[in-house]
């Protein structure tokens, strides 16, 4: 296995009370797993607890944390690994296709199907149109190097984009399509990050199992004259998935 | 029941195929539970189903649907009620007490322990000080109104704020605190946001059901010279809980 590495550690303080070495673990460990590539494996619990002179009690729950933190996963009879690191959805408004290419991964989409369909009040507020405006409809799964990572439906108003159901977007960018064939270019987007657990379907898309936490996005994008472009919801995967944002004090006096 | 309201909702279009009244039901029923006070019924499924023409079955599919995105909650033989709106993360820094201040509710913490630590390599790392030192850690849920919300850890060093361990903390904004008793001001944060789903010492401290899906927050603090003040690491509820992002397209010529 390729990156099983076994870097040192220092082992944990001589001054600590026995009752924080739980705390003080979990960080080392964590330390610890993310120097180590993803995929290679841990050395046992009992191989842990002598390194850092605790209880393999103590190393069976700070695994356990991590495990349900998605940092590590285990295979029955075959120890545990470390995790695949998670993507992160920053406010860059970037495509899928680019945030793949980013790291060095192939992205992908299987295609679940494209129609037309008319915007209800919902949909025509979302895109700015009149409700019952013709909405082309866009479902895909979303691969990484041919792994699914989200359950993407997204809708466009049919009007600015005809003939647009029956572009290939198995094997391409949306927004590079856009920018090419209708001279339209994303500018800004809003987007609305809840947290759901996955249902049945969604669950066998994604390849995982039912009931894993996973982001729900909601984006509604627009072009550089702020006119709204598509309103995208999707689903993340939870363990392959994180989202960085940058706060600022807003004004800055507030606090002084 | 104060805000019970029964708008009148337009009923689906006829020309809908069979197939598409899901879909367009999800959609109308979603802007109807959009215009209701939390906390009012809705309709009978029986009342929905005649109201939009559409098959009980399919009523109950669009709640069960709402329901798992915790847009409606059931109470057992009492009916299905709108659910409180979720509470905003945004890219504005605040604290939790401007936060709740801002939608009118009464910030409240309950304390589960101050104590000073050691800095480990991980939490070091985080806070940029030297590892092993001492480190202020505070441990509060976070209550709205009384009812709580978010379960918060946060970490700062110890040798910037002496003293601070012995703060009430429970009543006031930590903030607040940092900006009268050391000057320090709070200028911007690195948020890296995870989902994660309750286990059982969180979900009692939350007051919610173990496995339900909730929003991990990691939280990096700095002030006005770009010093790290805090990390913080907290469990946001996540029926209570959204992030929005803003995403710009940068450079804004990449797709052009």
């Amino acid at each position: 296995m390729p990156g099983r590495e076994r870097r040192r550690v220092s082992t944990l303080p001589g001054e600590l009370a026995e009752g924080r070495k739980g705390a003080a673990l979990q960080e080392i460990l964590e330390s610890y797993v993310a120097e180590l590539e993803p995929g290679s494996a841990l050395p046992s619990e009992r191989e842990l607890a002598e390194r850092f002179g605790v209880a393999r009690m103590t190393v069976r729950a700070q695994i356990e944390r991590m495990a349900h933190r998605r940092l590590v996963y285990r295979q029955q009879g075959r120890g545990t690994f470390v995790a695949e690191r998670r993507l992160a959805h920053t406010e860059h408004l970037t495509s899928f296709t680019e945030d793949m290419q980013a790291r060095g991964l192939v992205a992908g989409a299987r295609m679940l199907g494209v129609d037309t369909l008319r915007a209800g009040r919902g949909l025509a507020a979302r895109l700015e149109v009149p409700a019952g405006s013709r909405v082309a409809r866009i479902r895909r799964v979303r691969t990484a190097d041919g792994v699914p990572m989200a359950v993407e439906q997204t809708h466009l108003p049919a009007r600015r984009f005809p003939g647009l159901a029956d572009e290939d977007l198995a094997t391409r960018s949306l927004y590079e399509l856009l920018a090419e064939r209708y001279d339209v270019t994303i500018a800004e987007a809003v987007q609305r990050v809840t947290v759901t657990t996955l249902q049945a379907a969604d669950a066998e898309l994604l390849e995982t199992p039912r009931g894993e936490p996973a982001f729900q996005i909601e984006r509604i994008t627009r072009d550089g004259d702020g006119v709204v472009i598509e309103f995208a919801a999707s689903i993340y995967r939870g363990d392959r998935y994180e989202v960085l944002m940058h706060a600022r004090r807003d004004p800055p006096a507030a606090l002084s």
